[in-house]
């Protein structure tokens, strides 16, 4: 999955499309770039389709009414209440939850009641007489056809621009500090008050005031113990490793926003948020208490059990708390510290919220710093490691086993459309062994919308799957022992030249940074240029980051690994997992991306004069697309990784899909993995791997591996 | 020349052996790091060898008695005179000139003077009772055998702790503002200050004063004019060019300190300061006036009329002033000026000295900015691009002859050392049109002197050069239309499986960054590790940078180019040259290192989607050697680029050597660029390709190109 989808995008969408000065991650310089250039290029936002609708021009599929929504937020927004900070001239809504995550619950989606647009990203702000909202240019298309004509949809003009030309001088502008991040909070209120406007806090969230009717429940999921014999760890023992980490910083305690940091640390999973296991709760940490807050109701006896709930009488006991006191009790708690260290904003993590941030008082002992979960998390224990290594594998089975049955359809004149085959994918993946669904909205794209690096389609794009152009599936799971992040693109008739050149650059690419063996002080925007080489050497390129961090059983973008070439300063570490996918996308035409994860692990070097090396080890075990290869390209190196990397499918792949007695995925597996004939080698070697090769194939059909 | 050489050193002696925590240029951080780790491992500097001297262990050859000097600068320092800021507790005698330029003049040498120390790096301090003297690993043996027993020989102690115990509190140091550039003085302060010493500007140098017999001449050179036919530009058009940085960056003045600024910008040379053409020399520029400080016996009448210095009334005439009143005039000039630009410190620019920063009042005048002249200076013009491939032409012919000649002389059995090596070829290229000497002292290392990175040969350790081990020979030419630079390693016997593996692998890292193409946007440090990747690969390294930027007839360490993983963010530009010089260095054994100057050009891509790609054209054209390589580790695109640069060698060089009559070394050039045989093209190709370089080199040899 992209690196810069939902998670990035949304870290940035208030930081970049709202305010452009804005001291946002170096990951997003050259999105920045670009939109500053949009806005001279352009500096209105386009005019919207079929407002007002005519007979001719009836409203699109899709789009919402949201005259209610607006007449009442404007009714709460005119009332005077000195309490709530009212009145207000304008009120943002974004589309944040109050931990800042990637992906929002049903009952979090404020945004999209409000304003009718469903997408992941973007911005709603509601004055007297107008409103607008900001999204990326995934999006534009989906929010032109969800949106009524009350809404401008905004492309290029600032927030800052915008509400200059809307409100008076010294007008008030709302916002809830629960959904805003601290950065993003100081970013925005520096932009406004430049055009003299108050970003004000609104302690109540004037949309959960208006939406009382059919709202989703807010905490209907329960918990569950996520074994040790997946996590590797005891949650203790990880609480002792977070505290000798306070202690070397001086901190009394820290308090855990995010919700993949809480689930990682007390062992927990959850069902609050699709794609992400996580359990809707916050954490404070000291050095004689751990308190979580969350709802009681979510924790059944074993959970408590687990977390020592009960007649537990050391500074390694949980004490549970009422999800909703927690700026209350941070105060009250506040007066015995000195220093408690808040989450700041790293890579895809947003870091704590404005009203945490706020909630710590005096301000001197507020201490911002990088979570020192988020990196021990990012470093897989050795169990971690294996069953991220394990679900890889049954993730390859219903790959394998969804492709044999997928293209023996198309053979039979089936009609696919790109839902169907999105749908079918989670689908296979649904049958395999600790499965807990997809860790991302399947992005399925076929000819043109191919070409959308973050696609996902709709009912409105949706395509037939043809044989004409490329197809490219970007997909993964969640499964109990890893989560999975796979794309392959694939072709159902006969792909021009052009298609096979750049379906073999951007292998080149892939395969030229797994092989790499570096030093340890190699920082990770160091390599992005070995993907990128085979590219650029024909004068093709793409316009998003090469790789991402991944969880463990946890969400799918995981911070520090950004590679890119003006990304962030993170060094690798044994135990990283993250992804590896070039791609190249000809507008109109068609896309291609290759995404593996690999796996960061010391390698033993040829000359060995002490220092550490590492490399990366594929842990994605698909096969790629022969008929999309032009093979000649493909240096001796490259071909010989290829062969390997073909033979370790064969291998491991093909005993679990035999294992599972899934013979027709097996024989797809098999007849996309044949060696490649390598013109470098001496023929001497040719023969010895051929025999060799020849001899595994037969041993793995004769089931004797 | 290795971009860690001399000027980079000397730019970060002050900053990082004086004072730990400094905030000196990114480049040197990993060095940084390296020294702290050494000084956990061991606090205290090495003992004295031979000290005090004995029959058994009399002074080693070399070693300056500087008694006379220690007691004639302790009698100074102890003298009340407020007005020069005595007395003083200790003194420091920087290695820098007052434009802290990379190399001396024999005037300027005054921290040799004082210590008998005669490296190009190093720093010393005298107290009362004590003598120290800091410098680099380059150079601790020759440090050991130049001082006496005065003096105690700094490894790795700081001269803040080291002067934390030798002086009481609040005790004075004093230092020449002159020499020391304004970022080395703040930090240098910063660090003293912590332990309580106040650093003191002392505005006459005492050395100055006591050095009196015996001190070479100051200002004997006449400078000349460097013509447009080599510069390509009017130095009035340079004027006006940096006169609209200036002017959009609202500063009415800048002071040009650096030597190559003032020598590039009104296209003048000189002799002044070995290895580097320049003339010693001020300006100041202003939106209407150009002053020039210079001691005016250097200039004679047709220089002064390229200056218009005479019957010139507008703003583009150089007006002469008196090189020593540069602080006065500032200060003068500085009443109608409300922002003058002074050059900050960059890559191997250490900037402004303290002095000339002071002189500008008060200080919110003052603005700290990297010189524009720098920017301007590193693009080179078209006539200067030229001119740098047609100076590498006849640098290679005279490499090749001396080579030839060299191969000739040890075949017959005569004895060469490393200093009869690097006095011939700084002969060979003597004899070269618009030669003007060498642009550095050679570096010419014999096995386990070849090991060392920067080794220059002297009596105490010149090595009779045999055919056991590689010979490293790191040489460079000034030639008025450009400077070279190139390192070759050979071998004169049978190399080992293990030097052939070596050489092939830098070969390999040389080549791989040569053959990139790249969008414009990425950075020199994006590139490194494509030169280090091959020998990451089978677990070695190498601890310098990648490249330098280089002048045309200029500097040979030109700023902004560093090639380094963690260096700086500079973008390159069309016109950039830089050097390309992987190695590796097997202690006490052999070295290997390889060193092409390349330009940095538009490429024209296969696909063109508007976007501007940059390549690499190799201006050096000196051939490998064979029988170093193993050539079967070379991939088919390496050997492609490397049968193609010897083409070129054949065609450009083969055709200047015949024109020369120098046919002993044309034939040694065409014995070394043979075709290598290219296993992985198809038949029909090698076929193809062997036929046609067959053909050149027939063309070749008969002289019909």
């Amino acid at each position: 999955m992209g690196p810069r989808t939902a998670r990035l995008l949304a870290a940035f969408a208030l930081l970049v499309l709202v305010a452009r000065s804005s001291g946002a991650a170096a990951s997003t310089a050259r999105r920045r770039e670009t939109l500053l250039e949009d806005d001279r290029a352009e500096p209105e936002g386009p005019g919207r389709k079929h407002c007002p609708p005519t007979d001719a021009e009836p409203p699109p599929p899709g789009r919402v009414d949201s005259s209610k929504q607006l007449a009442d937020l404007r009714r709460l927004m005119k009332r005077h209440n000195h309490e709530l900070g009212l009145p207000l001239d304008a009120y943002i809504i974004t589309s944040n939850d109050e931990h800042q995550s990637e992906y929002l619950s049903a009952w979090d989606r404020r945004r999209e009641y409000v304003s009718g647009f469903s997408g992941s990203n973007g911005v709603a702000v509601v004055t007297a007489t107008r409103a607008a909202l900001w999204t990326d240019g995934r999006y534009l298309l989906q929010a032109d056809d969800q949106l009524d004509c009350h809404w401008t949809l905004m492309e290029h003009e600032s927030m800052a621009d915008w509400l200059r030309l809307e409100l008076p001088e010294n007008a008030s502008v709302g916002v809830d500090p629960r959904l805003i991040s601290q950065h993003a909070w100081d970013t925005l209120s520096r932009q406004l008050g430049a055009v003299g406007i108050n970003l004000k806090e609104v302690s109540k969230n004037l949309v959960d005031i208006i939406w009382t009717s059919e709202r989703p429940k807010f905490d209907s999921f329960k918990a569950f113990v996520h074994n040790e014999s997946f996590s590797g760890m005891a949650w203790t023992r990880k609480v002792e490793l977070v505290r000798e980490v306070l202690r070397s910083l001086d901190a009394n305690a820290m308090v855990v926003t995010s919700l993949e940091e809480v689930a990682w640390l007390f062992n927990i999973r959850g069902y609050d948020i699709e794609y992400m296991p996580v359990v809707r709760a916050y954490a404070i940490l000291s050095m004689k208490e751990i308190y979580l807050f969350i709802n009681e109701s979510k924790l059944p006896y074993h959970v408590k059990r687990h977390l020592r709930t009960n007649n537990c009488f050391n500074e390694l006991c949980v004490r549970l708390r009422t999800y909703e006191n927690i700026l209350k009790d941070i105060r009250t708690f506040c007066q015995q510290w000195t220093k408690v260290l808040l989450p700041a904003p790293c890579v895809y993590d947003q870091g704590v919220s404005r009203a945490v941030y706020t909630a710590v008082h005096p301000p001197k002992k507020r201490f911002l710093h990088i979570s020192p979960i988020l990196l021990l998390k990012a470093k897989k224990n050795n169990v971690e490691s294996y069953g991220m290594r394990a679900a890889h594998i049954r993730d390859a089975v219903a790959f394998c086993d969804f492709m044999a049955y997928f293209e023996k359809k198309l053979e039979e004149g089936v009609i696919w459309t790109e839902m169907k085959a999105a749908k079918e994918i989670d689908r296979f993946r649904g049958e395999q062994r600790h499965s807990k669904g997809p860790s991302f909205t399947t992005i399925a794209g076929y000819g043109p919308n191919g070409a959308l690096p973050h696609y996902v389609p709709t009912e409105a794009t949706n395509l037939v799957i043809g044989n004409k152009s490329t197809f490219v599936l970007d997909s993964g799971g969640q499964y109990l022992d890893g989560t999975t992040d796979v794309t392959r693109t694939l072709h159902f008739g006969t792909p021009t030249d052009f298609q096979k050149e750049v379906y073999t650059r951007v292998l080149m690419g892939s395969i030229q940074l797994a092989a790499l063996v570096f030093p340890v002080n190699v920082k990770m925007t160091d390599v992005d240029v070995l993907a990128r080489g085979p590219l650029w050497e024909a004068g093709l390129d793409y316009d998003h980051g090469t790789g991402h961090g991944i969880g463990s059983f946890l969400g799918v973008h995981e911070s520090p690994i950004n590679i890119l070439y003006d990304g962030g300063n993170f060094t690798f570490h044994k135990g990283y997992f993250f992804s590896d996918e070039p791609g190249y996308y000809e507008e109109g035409q068609f896309g291609v991306r290759l995404e593996n994860i690999l796996e960061v692990e010391e390698r033993p070097t040829k000359h060995n004069r002490g220092e550490i090396f590492y490399g990366f080890r594929p842990v994605t075990l698909i096969p790629y697309e022969p008929k999309l290869m032009n093979t000649a390209l493909l240096s001796k190196d490259q071909r010989d990784w290829l062969n390997y990397y073909n033979s370790q499918i064969r291998l491991k792949v093909g005993a679990e899909l035999k294992r599972q007695r899934r013979m027709r995925g097996f024989h797809w597996m098999m007849s996309k993995t044949g060696y490649i004939p390598n013109h470098c080698s001496s023929a001497r070697k040719i023969f010895d791997f051929n025999y060799s090769y020849l001899l595994l194939s037969i041993l793995v059909y004769f089931g004797h591996v």
